[in-house]
């Protein structure tokens, strides 16, 4: 897909997949098939896999590219499939988005390198980017997820690498509204900016900070994710505002027990979770509880299969 | 004012109003008074003074006293007068609070105890703010702003607080969208919440999380910042977001230089703001001509008096 | 005394005194009086008053003046008096460093403004300490304790100030043996470096970093704390360990409860304790009992009056 | 090598060792070699490979085998060789510990899963690290490197580790002589604690914090290290500080670059540095000419080989 496609497609709810593993902590792609197939349903925008949360750091190179095989045969054409490809040195992470580009990825997704953090200035950042976006045969989104990395990508440094043809975009998880609206008002309006931080999906809508969002959260409780944004598509602030605290709701309450939230979530939604890879914790049965409860309140009973 | 009152006339946008001080690094009272008059023909709500952009800290108890006098005969009965009481020790802040009372404030800011910032458990932050509400003969206004003291407030705090009849609201100045979303689900209808970030008065007002704005922007930029407020109670995404970037604008650039460059910029637009405090730094050479090409930008030209 | 006088005696042990306050949260000047008078028949070599643990943010100016004028009649010529004069505002700082020179202290201990911590690059620093320095009286020690400050005093920073003739020393609170190496390596040898971090007295001492030390823990441990001192001034490393090992155990625990812990601790050793000003919290019974358990193990018994 | 063999020799100094890489980025295993030989005439007790400053982050899978079979060629029998094997998740991590036990390493050390930091409580760690202990061949070292990893290892939690038969030490990399001095109390004497920060090495010997170290500057300035270490066990105060000053010049300069650094300071030696790998910055110009100038004032020469 060129990056003038993406540009445009780049919009609307996109999860960002867990992996599932089974009991014996193998790779269970039969069960991520299973849910790409289900989601495909509704209208997500597309998928991205190997993600942060798809426990990408978790995942031995053989596994990274079964994830990737198996997800381009389970989404169909219409929807987007994103490649997690963000590795510690330059020529890993060219080499991760040339292995996207053969397993048929439509963009990759790139963190920073992150474990020298004091030596990522912006200027080795930009050089770093521009190196991947100069080798890499898809289309790339920048990923600033701070929190996780310790590196925050500055906005002036966002609105220098809008400018190179291969970088389409950003995800941003920093949850930072100051930050989002910076990286909106410096860069160009068909750079596509793509929330991770739930809270924001609104918010960030209603200020024409964001385009569209890559959540967690929508793994799990995709319809008011999908709510908020068609609400705010149409202007309807209170319907978008109802929509959004039902997705707080639940964000709130699975998202406390993280990656063995969201799987324990899908598990509750009928559809395949599995469990974290260790040292992840799984959810006990205590959180288990409260998880199905809030799903229960939230009307967001098991799917069909 | 009771606090129901000031829990209906806590709305809109009001400025953390400067101290405006000598070449000789004296309390400008006189041009205090002036500033007040003149911001007192808009349509701002009230002000905010002895607040962190009116460098309280930096003042003596007399300075203090002496403030709040001249403000309370400059602002017009139909605006609030805030007034700023945050003092390190329970006893020093009630103090403070009975002397804003006697001066004939509307309503009292307190922020927490910072020093021992190790000590301030929630339960101890509890403590503190209900005996200081118990002692003030003014509604109380929690003040949250981690960024100068290191303390955050925690919503599930602030809500436990919420219950305290002479509790009334909570200017949260950190700047973080999911704490105000979430104090804002976690508070009654009837609980005010101020922005203090400027960057957030468009997305908190759309997606319903907050009442209004304390800003130190307002000083020197009322008009986008009011505009933005009358925008979006209409409804108006489109022309909100105009004035919202208008009010970065300005905000970006003047608020670089922190409190010398509020004050040059109210010296631009015709008002008093004479210099900061030191060791704070004025603006330069420099910066005052970035200040006031950005003013001429937003055509935000000196009033006249 | 002059800067080279203070030059000459600044070394061994000193306590950052507490200020006792009574059961109705009065200022207890009798009981510091006393405390002081105890202290001074030791091998301590002065008094610090109105420092952190001094609870100085917690007291009224006139409170403040009270303390140093008790103070000064209690402690022998032969003992130095060290006074805490760190204000937001350089003028209130001088101030407050006069107000020392006319209660008889011997140097001023001078914390950074830190309020606005942002604004507080090296040559803000610089420049406030510089007219500080100017403007006092008395000889100046930096203070550096990020911990409560928000504010490192970087060691180049530290060492262009060292070359002002009336700034004498350090005493750095930061903990950090990195900072302490480096400040050491870069300053003259007659400028005198303290360490306010218990755990660093031996190392400190041991690798040449440090002259002496400005400890909270001395207020109730004086002995061991004396004992590590005396010991590596005469290069027995065995033996320091020992009275570390002792002085660590009673620090340990009792600063865990914080002022509170060390007013218990005074209590507990026969002087007078009192408790924290609110919202500080007191140490409670458990507390106490724990605080009595590790001072009973290291045989630090009540002293007799 | 059994785990009482390990904590009898795991003592003195142990270079963290650099990785060599061509000018075209690849792996250079005969430079590797060829180091290893020439530091194995010193008194270096052994060799870490595959730490950080050796980038193992940057390194697949197949080279991370690579350095441990040329390295244990290169090694010989009377010198320890170290074996960095901490990955993202535990199966991965004891999978890395069996290949280098295969590799003939002696021991292996182990960092902490980092990038879901926010789930990495004390018990989560310790599971983590005690089922690595359980399925490692090799005795296993703690690392622990807050400043990359974001993941303090709390000494309460060492000490539990402690208690696992195959858990033989520590390298504590966070340089807080705090959390140094409170694992030496918590632990047993024969559990070894090795610190990798240069600037504790004489004061934590001195204190009897440490019973060693592993250092990046070790590649570089070994003699300094050498003769600080020789000088602390014959008790030489005075030795010992001349030489840690010498050793913190060194490292002071060559350290402020990174990895390019310690690779461009090895080159100065005499021996084989080659080029960080991308984005990992290069040493330019300056920074050799500087690194160069430091080099001769040590008096550390290129070594003849």
């Amino acid at each position: 897909m060129s990056a003038t496609t993406i540009r445009t497609r780049l919009r609307g709810i996109i999860p960002a997949c867990v992996t599932p593993m089974t009991a014996g902590d193998e790779l269970d792609h039969v069960g991520l098939a299973a849910n790409l197939r289900a989601w495909s349903e509704t209208d997500l925008s597309g998928f991205l896999l190997l993600g942060s949360t798809g426990e990408v750091v978790m995942l031995s190179e053989f596994e990274q590219a079964l994830v990737l095989e198996v997800g381009r045969r389970a989404i169909p054409a219409g929807k987007l499939l994103l490649a997690g490809c963000g590795q510690q040195s330059t020529r890993g992470t060219i080499v991760a988005c040339q292995n996207a580009a053969r397993a048929g990825a439509d963009a990759v997704l790139v963190m920073p390198h992150f474990y020298f953090k004091g030596a990522m200035t912006p200027a080795v950042l930009a050089d770093h980017f521009r190196a991947v976006a100069d080798g890499s045969p898809l289309p790339v989104l920048l990923y600033s997820v701070p929190q996780f990395t310790g590196v925050p990508l500055p906005p002036e440094t966002v609105a220098r690498l809008a400018e190179h043809p291969n970088i389409v975009g950003i995800k941003d998880s920093a949850g930072d509204a100051r930050v989002l609206d910076l990286t909106r008002r410096l860069t160009p309006p068909d750079f596509r900016i793509l929330t991770g931080a739930v809270h924001l999906v609104l918010p960030a809508l209603g200020a024409g900070m964001a385009d569209g969002a890559i959540l967690a959260a929508a793994n799990v409780a995709w319809e008011p994710a999908l709510a908020v944004e068609a609400a705010m598509r149409r202007g309807e602030l209170a319907a978008a505002r109802t929509a959004h605290r039902r997705l707080m709701e639940v964000s709130d309450v699975v998202g406390r027990y993280g990656i063995g939230g969201w799987k324990a979530g899908l598990q509750a939604r009928g559809l395949v979770g599995g469990l974290p890879r260790p040292p992840l914790p799984q959810a006990d049965e205590q959180a288990r509880a409260q998880i199905a409860a809030v799903l229960a309140t939230a009307e967001l009973d098991p799917v069909r299969r």
